[in-house]
């Protein structure tokens, strides 16, 4: 048997390589069969007597932006986007909505980018409902849709790129203060940038549904199980959500932060989507504080897929410990 | 708006575990839409122009032995696994096999352990084969199945439980080392423990099939783009893959380590399953140096779902940092 040595892995790894090269793109037959059309991302574990199903909406990866982090450098934010081995210059943004089914309920937390009427994404996001399908979960049977704040990526998959609710038997949820923030005129008329686009998106997907939705305030169930809990900042009436079934319990963080590698690492950086900032990083010190040392199972909107972790105090941020998930048991 | 407090994120949690626990189970009515049947664990992201899809085939929880970790304290085991979030005192280990489309082959490699030929799960594990059907892949149109080793929750998945081949048109890959060791019957006679368990698997799995396996050799292709690397010590063949598709490349490092949050930390400590605990380690060492040298995107058969991440130096060990995959590229 051979030895392994340095030169040898990459001897052979750069030799296969040259030989999936030489074969040009048209002499390459076509694929035997290929494993697309059903989903990307699905990840289905228990929770105490509860069932969650991670969804996977996709992702976009683009160059930052010079403003991506408003307080820090550009060469800070591009460092720490290398620090995770994201693509050179660039950086990568999951989206992940999530089902849980209660036993006597079928609730979606948040939506996804939806298909078209949020972001014309040619799917590269929007795979949410994809991928719902391929778990098996008939968006018609949704009992009750939780909006965690109105930003595009989260509402965009209230309704199909037709106009029609993508979840036609579901009571919405609403945070009444989002309602109140996103729909105010006197609001939309002095927004700009990211927020113009924001309030252009909620209007085109609540269009007709104020008489449909249900505002909900903080501090109350919004489905079995599942209480809102107010974390301000990203947007004003950001909400994330404690689920609780028996004797566990799982924190889903909405957009407390955005991908942890950047935000979570350095709480006190604002990330350019974040609508006031300053108490943005003062709602992250305060849950991950909470988080860190209650030992909190933790789910994030922008985390890693599966998106769900434990957090800990490092340096003067914090970091996510992926969990060991069982799907069977947690 | 109230004000967040520790007090009360707790306050409400516990309050919606009361209410929760409140019904009992009879009173409680059955579950609206359950979204099981599908699937626990898909993923899927291209690499160059290839497409691989890490298919999740369940997880074993369970009280950490005594000679868990056979060079350390049993104490010194449960610190570790705590560390990582586990439940108290007990391990978790997923399993994952992996599916690679090249475009021209539908390669699998390795195959869970299968149901009840290996072990009798009641579905604890042996989900790959229906995460397999969740991802729209039928085992029936695999070209090539590639066996790392001949540990039960690799080879597990050859056969369906009736004896059948699960793969019935695929040609059957394995390390020649592997077949050497595990067919002989000397070896086999001085086996206990866990090795007794294996050889009387692999009698069972592999029998009938001597004529129909192809045995390939270290630093082979043993499918297009995907090169066979000897990673002794975990078993005497125990082979890892380099993945190249173009620029692109991935290691998939099989069984190198267990899962990483003990023995990638800690690559000096001899996990039950090392068959020669010192070569595993030695080879633990090689491998790891070179992909964080490198900055290899690396799989793990036990990593976290889903098990692709990259290699740190940390202290005496390493640390692996989970990907942020964008599924429509890398």
């Amino acid at each position: 048997m051979t030895q392994l040595t340095r030169r040898r892995l990459f001897a052979t790894a750069a030799a296969a390589g040259a030989a999936t090269a030489l074969a040009p793109p048209w002499l390459r037959p076509a694929a035997a069969a290929a494993p697309a059309a059903k989903g990307t991302g699905v990840y289905r574990y228990k929770m105490g007597d509860y069932e969650i199903v991670q969804l996977m909406d996709g992702a976009r990866t683009f160059p930052i932006p010079d403003k991506f982090v408003v307080n820090v450098s550009k060469d800070k934010a591009i460092e720490a986007a290398a620090a995770a081995y994201m693509p050179e210059g660039k950086v990568t943004i999951p989206f992940s909505p999530m089902i849980v089914n209660t036993g006597k309920k079928l609730v979606a937390i948040d939506t996804g980018n939806g298909l078209g009427a949020y972001a014309a994404s040619k799917g590269v996001v929007g795979q949410a409902r994809g991928n719902m399908e391929a778990a098996g979960i008939d968006p018609a049977k949704v009992d009750i849709v939780v909006i965690s704040h109105f930003h595009g990526d989260h509402v965009g998959g209230l309704k199909n790129a037709n106009g029609s609710l993508a979840f036609p038997n579901a009571e919405i949820k609403v945070p009444a203060v989002e309602w109140a923030f996103w729909t105010d005129e006197s609001n939309a008329s002095k927004a700009n940038g990211f927020n113009a686009k924001q309030f252009a998106n909620v209007k085109k997907m609540l269009d007709g549904l104020a008489d449909k939705v249900t505002k909900y305030e903080a501090d109350n169930e919004v489905a079995p199980g599942i209480t809102a809990i107010y974390t301000p900042g990203h947007t004003p009436g950001h909400m994330s959500f404690a689920v609780v079934s028996g004797s566990k319990r799982i924190l889903v963080q909405s957009d407390v932060t955005n991908i942890p590698s950047m935000f979570l690492r350095n709480p006190d950086w604002h990330v350019i989507f974040d609508n006031d900032p300053k108490q943005a990083a003062a709602t992250r010190h305060k849950i991950y504080d909470m988080a860190a040392a209650e030992k909190m199972t933790v789910s994030g909107y922008h985390f890693p897929y599966p998106c769900v972790g434990h957090v800990e105090k490092a340096g003067k941020g914090y970091r996510l410990v992926p969990v060991a998930w069982d799907p069977n048991s947690n």
